[in-house]
């Protein structure tokens, strides 16, 4: 399996390289063989191309079975305008590669639940996945443009039936493979695309009678998020919605260090990235945790190469190393040890072996 | 001054009718003179007239001083075509009304702290002000249709200039009135209508010089409202950004059924509704809390009459009923009494007298 790698910018080099280790010595264990290619993207890419999504990258990650994207974007690159911004880079990458399933699951770990801004009864127990439509509506829509001399101003929220059926069928089929119970979040008492999104739903849903669907408003969802997050099995949603969402869940667990994400395109193929930032103020100081970018190789791991006791090896690590009082400068431990990132990998690269 | 009340559905009605009592006993007190009309909005409207805003309603708030409603909705209505939903009704007298300037203050109240999904010491002195952008954006854009024959989908997100400078110049002057510190909200890394937004904001910057700004991506707003909800003083944003934070925020502080709003025209003229919808589980039983449908009356004195001094009573009133341990039944203080929602109008109503 042909892997590329994107570090990015910030300490997105650092824990891309614990996510190799950690890869290499799974291959080693198993017996496969993994081979990494290193690209670049975000600001660093602005840096040495001018741009940031080289098409040389673009042509790498279409060549390789999976993608391992460690973060981007930083203060150095804020001031420039917007299509040399490193987030283009993201959006960028996510279309070419037709990435349209953004999958964040979001499970406490009862060791780091006190860090948590909820109390603990409230989110004990919650463990959810929000899957989030990534490379359509109102983040790609066109018209997005100044009018009239620049006096007014147009975004689109646009999807095609097509667009909305695969991510709901993807959004079903997880579903399945958890409690089977599908949360439809929109805003169908005022938009229309939201109408038609809640329509294709209630379509599909016959294909999947084994999961429960429901609909749910996006201004109740998130209330309801913070005031019940056990109610949640898998979310669907559109993607400005989803972005919002996904990012208020990520906190509920007070482990934000902790969260992978997958983007799915319809073939299995992926890219994988942690949900965190490129933390610039702790960039090159070995301080990162590289959890979150480890966790997102195991879920490369699961839903790109269909690995899925490699990927519960590491899913285990993670645990045990935790369970076992260590973590990083990012997470309070009581009694606990702290360690770097390449102290924190090799704990995972050895209960590996 | 004239006053037309909008009961609407559920416990609109009930609410209303507290809400006048507290307001007869304060022109009592005061020596002023409030007339009251009331009309149909919404659900009942629907039922009454076929339309959620006849056109008698919409003419009997323009001529009035200031309206005030109760809330609109209910499952009885929820399969009716979208022109007949009593949301429509809702949207519908904000535009007509040009109310564009949502102020949704959210304080909480010491004694129900507890009920907070969050933990004390994080919410724990939090009292922010989130001023949404009402009659543009997302939810009033043109076009919003199906194309293709059903195939696609679009909705607009659409702002003038004009429109976003009047919600920040509010959103300024309400901070310059608070603690000077005003966090525009927006997507600005990815939105064409954003861009404009922060563009402005900035210019504008230069009229407020009192007043500290800052830009916060919505994604990352979303979690610091929880993680953090004590660093936001004023958030101004567009309509659905506001309309997925206000409603996140609603439930920080664990008293929602004591949330008022104020939804304002440039001159003053408002309309005023407490952020709780219509419990059609509770309506007519007399449990409803009145609380915030009064607590919004008081915004009505404050914004619309300059009556601070009648405001500030009102304010205390529900402080003082609270710290005597009475509430309602949504509610919950230890040792405390519960009342329904006319025993805790008297209660109101005596404080001012
Ligand atoms: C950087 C930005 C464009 C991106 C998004 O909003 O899609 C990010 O916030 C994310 O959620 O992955
Ligand atoms: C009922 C609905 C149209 C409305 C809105 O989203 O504006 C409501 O959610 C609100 O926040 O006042």
């Amino acid at each position: 399996k042909h892997i590329v790698l994107l570090p990015g910018d910030g300490i997105g080099q650092e824990v891309i390289t614990s996510a190799q280790e950690v890869l290499n010595a799974v291959a080693e264990e198993f017996d496969h063989s993994f081979t990494f290619d290193t690209k670049d993207i975000g600001g660093s890419a602005v840096d040495l191309h001018g741009t940031p999504l080289p098409q040389d990258t673009v042509d790498a990650c279409k060549n390789a079975d999976a993608v391992l994207l460690g973060a981007v974007g930083g203060p150095k690159w804020d001031q420039l305008p917007s299509h040399l911004r490193p987030e283009k880079g993201l959006l960028g990458i996510r279309k070419e590669l037709d990435l349209f399933a953004n999958l964040r699951p979001i499970k406490g770990f009862p060791k780091l639940l006190h860090a948590s801004p909820l109390k603990e009864h409230v989110v004990k127990g919650s463990d959810l996945l929000i899957v989030r439509e990534l490379t359509g509506g109102l983040y790609f829509g066109t018209p997005s443009e100044r009018r009239d001399n620049g006096h007014s101003v147009v975004d689109t929220l646009a999807y095609t039936r097509t667009e909305i059926e695969r991510i709901v069928d993807k959004a079903f089929q997880c579903a399945q493979l958890r409690r089977k119970q599908l949360t439809s979040v929109d805003k169908a008492n005022v938009l229309e695309s939201s109408k038609l999104w809640r329509e294709i739903v209630d379509e599909k849903s016959s294909q999947y009678p084994d999961v429960t669907v429901e609909h749910q408003l996006v201004d109740s969802a998130a209330m309801k998020l913070i005031t019940n997050p056990t109610a949640f099995d898998v979310i669907v949603t559109e993607n400005m919605f989803g972005d919002i969402l996904s990012d208020e869940a990520s906190v509920l667990t007070g482990s934000l260090g902790m969260l992978p994400s997958a983007s799915l395109r319809s073939d299995n193929f992926g890219l994988y990235e942690p949900v965190h930032g490129s933390a610039p103020d702790i960039a090159g100081l070995g301080l990162a945790n590289p959890l979150a970018m480890i966790l997102s190789a195991a879920l490369m791991l699961r839903y790109s190469f269909q690995l899925e006791d490699e990927a519960k090896l590491i899913e285990d690590a993670v645990q045990s190393v935790l369970d076992d009082g260590y973590h990083t400068s990012d997470l309070q431990l009581e009694g606990g040890q702290k360690l770097g990132t390449k102290e924190m990998t090799v704990q995972i690269v050895e209960y590996i072996k």
